[in-house]
């Protein structure tokens, strides 16, 4: 499946720690800069995440911002 | 102004092209990587942005998926 | 790939409107129920969507509120 | 009060997860389809949350991706 | 119908302009501060939104960062 | 640096309250509003915040909604 996101940044997990209900999962996506992604437990244990996977960031075009 | 956001990685406008209310904004973050923004107009102008400028996409982690 | 978003549900789309850069994106998802999305053009290009096509909303649940 | 969110699909709460500050909300919507809403604790007492009422899971259209 | 979301701010509409499909509408929550939203034509159609209206602009916890 | 996000609120904390990974953050903006910021536990400590800071609640348009 392919998914009308316009920001799919493939990276490698370094970090998941999961709280009672929410995740934070950490992606290198290369160049020194680490993705911060705060998702569901369920996603994290649906999806086997875990550090050294392989993965995508994936960022709607809308939720992006500019700073300047 | 610092910002709460995770996420906040720079890189330069590559292209910036605006619709009746809505414009789309290119950022180059390097390794091949081009992030696309969907702000509003009035921020376009607000900011004075451009292909060249140096800029930052800035992204809350609770945006941000994870597809494997 | 799989992603992350806890909300994936199936569904037809009914219509496809393009603006200069935003395009409202209708699908059918059973019962009555059509769900509009909003993605840039580009996505709708890219990933050729049209009336007809067996889609896939997507939605993360950080993203979903509750009215009672 | 009517609000602007395209996206209003009525169903029943199957279960509440509250975390320290987030809670998880599964909405049934019908079709052997489950919304999963992660909103704060706080809303989840406001409101009153429980198994068995009858809710709308809402949605801003922005927040919609369309997978294919 | 009452809704989740954290945050509820009474104002008055000063300004609704339509784009091809993307709408923003300024409101005045007082205090001399506008809100802008950004929201589907098909919304303000509906609401009948128009400037001098009184409305709530709406806003989801999550979607809200600090500056600092 | 200046931010694209066409909404910032200028306020004062009134509440931190942590989580396991997520943290509520309540912001006076007068009037007698208090705003909800729902972030990253990382994010109030890399920014020291606490109860009397003045800081900004800073809201993108596309994540403002209208009731009516």
């Amino acid at each position: 499946m392919r998914i009308s996101a316009r920001n799919q940044i493939p990276g490698k997990i370094v970090q998941v720690a999961k709280g009672q209900t929410t995740a934070h999962v950490r992606v290198d996506i290369g160049n020194g800069v680490i993705v911060t992604s705060s998702i569901t437990n369920e996603a994290v244990d649906d999806l086997g995440l875990k550090p050294g996977d392989d993965v995508v960031a994936i960022v709607k075009a809308s939720d992006v911002m500019i700073g300047k």
